[in-house]
């Protein structure tokens, strides 16, 4: 199996700079679009077959380095009994928003092979596939709290904030059910199968430092401890979390993923020279290929080649080229980690 | 005339420190909501009695400390020729979105008083009436070719980077049109009464640094240039600019905006002690008082008691309670800046 991701994780020496996308696999590709014809994001999500198709789908095509299980982080809200759907457009919609605690203690701790088979299922099925590592992932608990408070997408998050801020007990109580159950997800994907885990805590830089210090990174340490027998890197993502870069490191993540607004080198300094990822603005590849190249080769640099997993800064956009994602790839593969 | 907020734009003692709000006037008053019963947002912003109305309700109601005018960031693009409208629930809608070098060649160079003469007769109408000083706006370049090339709000801004990665002579002549206007657009609300104006960068925390330097901070250094023979202070508000602060404050600004993400000490090291504005979380205003009142100190403690302007870290929210804003402001006025 080809292993620079896990070189990488662990900051080994690489022959070449493991890369892979975000959103990868998704709307980007037509092969995707032709699979989404018949069916809704759910259904793949809860088909192993499907989803194991979908994460396979851009492997194949741009020649990454790692797979990325193809789900969603609400997918494990509804084996918790949240009523959910993914609206196209809109984005998770939950159908009886959580504010109170009786809200919370309705939730039911993940059971994985009971709740979500078809993630464990399609785990393992790619592990059959793949010559390069499975990365699994789950929902961070503020994200997924956000989505469970809100009802849905927010811009000022001000239901969760409101919340967590006027009700710490009720908040402690839904970050304990959440933090709980996605541990158990976890570890249930790496027995299946996954080599390493990512932790998506997609709007967590919404919160100033003393917030997030409080509130949140307890629970975020709580689940990667519990990991901590398992060998795995475990990778921690938000986008706008510049300031949040010491307090997220300081909760046990192995890898560290940054958003484009923090240069690679500076937030490697935040994070006390712990591995990262990224963190090319998604929305440079839709520039001419010199810019990109040139943007490329110095997200490079300031990674130094070493403990540097090459990304985007966040998702791959719907309407980008995926020649383009390949040449950017062959760009990485191309540049020699040594300088 | 109270001169608090001018103190403390430079750094000179004050017996209290001076707080206003971003959005004070607007959809949290009934007083506003009932104006706007019978008005659109622009009818309002074009009607100098009206605008004169809405920026005097929240100094009325809070006992702030500045008055902001009403108005919007997009209102003198229609005196440049463009076409446009606000659409409640979702904002600027522009109707031909700018992508090409004739499209910018259409913009015209703003001339205020023919073009929105009602901008600055309500500038005259308030300057008679208010006991604090007036601040007077304009919306960034970035932002305001933001909504231009969008054609609205936008999630990824793609449009708008694609052009400035892609066709960056295209984007200067924006810039540079855009700038201009901006300029003589200030300058006409201090010549007709405006004592500080705020420059509105709102989706500038959008970019990394090295491209913000590239593509944005030149110009706006220069629109602060051009304000430098006039003796008002020039504040500059973005959000999400956590990493830009220091190319921000390379701008000229007098007074920097903070949003909550920054601890107002540690903005303050990163803009060289420039005079901070800022930066209570405005979700926090949801929280119960002691939850505000704790936080609205830390704010003020931070903000060391000179050279702070108290805001919060952006717009007041519509569902905010008045009551909590006043009793805000009665609480930094109750502080002492002397520790």
């Amino acid at each position: 199996m080809r292993d620079d991701l896990l070189r990488a994780c662990r900051a080994e020496p690489v022959d070449r700079v493991p890369v892979w996308f975000m959103r990868q696999a998704g709307r980007s590709l037509p092969e995707y679009r032709e699979l989404r014809s018949s069916h809704s994001i759910l259904d793949v999500c809860r088909d192993a077959e499907l989803a194991a198709e979908a994460t396979l789908q851009p492997v194949r095509r741009l020649g990454v380095d790692a797979a990325i299980l193809f789900s969603d982080i609400v997918v494990p809200l509804q084996g918790m009994g949240v009523q959910l759907d993914i609206v196209p457009g809109t984005g998770p919609v939950i159908e009886k928003p959580i504010r109170e605690l009786q809200d919370v203690e309705r939730l039911r701790d993940l059971e994985p092979e009971d709740d979500v088979p078809y993630v464990l299922d399609a785990i393992r099925i790619l592990r059959d596939e793949l010559e390069v590592p499975l990365i699994g992932f789950g929902g961070a608990p503020f994200t997924l709290a956000s989505y469970l408070v809100e009802g849905g997408p927010s811009r000022s998050h001000l239901h969760t904030k409101t919340l967590m801020f006027g009700a710490p007990e009720v908040w402690a109580a839904l970050m304990d059910r959440l933090s709980s159950s996605m541990a158990t997800y976890l570890r249930a994907q790496v027995r299946a199968g996954a080599q390493a885990i990512q932790l998506f805590d997609s709007w967590v830089g919404h919160l100033d430092p003393q917030s997030y210090e409080r509130y949140v990174q307890p629970w975020v340490a709580r689940i990667f401890e519990s990991l901590s027998d398992l060998d795995v890197p475990r990778i921690y993502f938000g986008i706008v979390t510049g300031e949040l870069l010491v307090p997220m490191a300081a909760t046990g993540a192995d890898v560290m993923g940054v958003d484009w607004r923090v240069p690679l080198d500076v937030a490697r300094a935040r994070v006390g020279g712990l591995p990262v990822q990224g963190n090319l603005d998604p929305s440079i590849l839709f520039a001419p290929w010199d810019v990109i190249e040139q943007q490329t080769l110095d997200v490079l640099r300031r990674g130094g080649g070493r403990g540097h997993v090459f990304n985007l800064g966040h998702g791959v956009l719907p309407e980008t080229d995926p020649d383009v994602l390949a040449r950017v790839v062959e760009t990485v593969h191309s540049w020699s980690p040594g300088g």
